[in-house]
């Protein structure tokens, strides 16, 4: 048996198959089965050693991870996941590797009701590509484009964990149960798949925190703007910003809320609704068991002001924060 | 403007507008809206600098052959092209390499009528990998598995030329023309798409041949025996295979046909008919302007015997052929 007959085993756990996977893997495509009446959500991650991961991970923590940070844009969407692919570029054969992975990968996708329906395996720097496919009713999608002046802007969870994560020397004398939720934060996140379908129905716009708070809400306003002709703004209240007990122990509350606003990679969701709805975002969120805080409101200023203790602070290139 | 804000600059002409795909580049995911009744075709192919090529291919070189390796299992199932997703890795910002490569890309996706509509573009060993998406009507996809005693098998165009454009010194005394005509399937291969949508309501089964005629053939042997719960076997006469000129003046008609029997990328078809629609599938091949030839027939002996001039040769352990 070589190697990629190997993989072809340690993969077949994760082929849970599906109704709607009329053809699997093993032919030159897989077939699916589209619901009548429904839009196909699709997006792509890639994960590149020495780039977007390193040592601390090992395979299952990126099994996990690939799965989550494909799934997190799906939840964006407001999309129920179905259908994934798999490119994995490997150096050499490692066996252990290989099972590690493959078993969290079947562990996730079924967790999720996704089957891994194609893929390609080859030789080469460690690199791991997924294509992640989800199904939605034609019309219901949460886009980046719809965020109006005077939506209230949620975010789920806490935000900065995982950046937080990354700055050893600032967790190293916190709580050992501390450092390692974070951790998780970091190497296992959670897509936000529940409430991304709890709320589809009522936000305005939304947006997956991959590259930081103020960055992807940023994505929101410069397309919404876009999309109604408005030169769109927001106002964060940092006060209201979800941290962690372990951010507010290791880095006190100003610097708690700077991370919260500026850390990427928590797979958290941000979006708009309006006011009027509010009350059934909230029941919605909690019915999907996912914590929601309202953090700031849309507006018409065309920029981003962060409220901190009476401060005010502007934002205007996007991804950029000047925090004073 | 940065390398990332560059590439989207580039890959802005791929997106060119199918009416199907209702949200492009730019927020978390796409959102396609499929045909009703319709399934949907979908493959990787991925493509690493060092494996899958070197410094003989190009930037538009390497666009043209992952468009095609990836059209090409589309083509096999019989489906119509439609979406792609593209996941690149690049070593570095080389806007000539860029815009050479993204130029190509969107030629190849407009002559198709494919949009470009999503994918992750990252930093790392150069790496590309393309997931393409085609819609065929619900049970019309031509597979591995439907092939029966006694349907003739065909191939379209002529085989074995890639793999000889690989062997420099065997070419190197051919004319001009015939070394660039030969470099040209191996740089710029065409997947048969129309050949494939002209055939899907008759073929058996069909592949693509990527890894050579005995390997893919031995995939239709395999997955339709245990499909049919028959051994199958199969018979194939090389004198009937087709080998282009250029391959017959570098290598005599034994070695050609041996260099047929096993070269890989060629990117043609092999698919099965039955004898009485014979007639029908070449006036469809004919009206897809592809030349097709029959080339042996579906038997129930368990194994794939060649035939060459009265000398018979068994195959047996799929992707290994025993010529004498």
């Amino acid at each position: 048996m070589n190697e990629f007959d190997l993989i072809q085993q340690f993969f077949s756990k994760a082929h849970s198959k599906r109704a709607d996977v009329v053809l699997g893997i093993g032919d030159d495509c897989a077939l699916l089965q589209p619901k009548s009446g429904y839009q196909i959500a699709i997006t792509t991650d890639t994960m590149v050693d020495g780039v977007h991961f390193d040592d601390r991970l090992n395979a299952a923590d990126l099994a996990h991870k690939l799965v989550a940070v494909n799934l997190s844009d799906l939840a964006a969407m407001g999309a129920e996941p179905c259908w994934v692919s798999l490119a994995l570029t490997l150096p050499s054969s490692d066996t252990n590797w290989l099972a590690e992975f493959a078993t969290m990968l079947a562990n996730r996708l079924q967790h999720y009701g996704v089957s891994l329906i194609g893929g390609d395996t080859t030789r080469g720097p460690l690199t791991l590509s997924l294509t992640a496919q989800g199904q939605l009713p034609a019309g219901s999608a949460m886009t980046r484009c719809g965020a109006k002046a005077g939506d209230l802007i949620l975010v789920s969870g806490s935000l900065g964990d995982a950046a937080l994560a990354l700055q050893q020397e600032k967790i190293a004398s916190l709580p050992v149960a501390d450092i390692a939720a974070l951790e998780r934060r970091l190497f296992r996140p959670i897509p936000r798949i529940e409430l991304g379908l709890a709320i589809r129905q009522f936000a305005t716009s939304c947006v997956d925190i991959s590259d930081g708070l103020s960055a992807d809400l940023g994505h929101i306003l410069a397309r919404s703007s876009r999309a109604s002709g408005h030169a769109l703004g927001a106002t964060i209240n940092t006060d209201q910003l979800p941290v962690s007990a372990a951010a507010m122990l290791a880095l006190g509350a100003k610097q708690a809320a700077l991370n919260a606003l500026k850390g990427g990679d928590d797979y958290e969701l941000c979006f708009t609704v309006s006011p009027d709805l509010l009350q059934q975002v909230l029941a919605a969120a909690e019915q999907s068991n996912t914590p929601v805080t309202v953090i700031g409101e849309i507006n018409q200023t065309g920029k981003l002001t962060i409220q901190y203790q009476q401060q005010h602070v502007d934002w205007r290139a996007q991804g950029y924060l000047h925090f004073s």
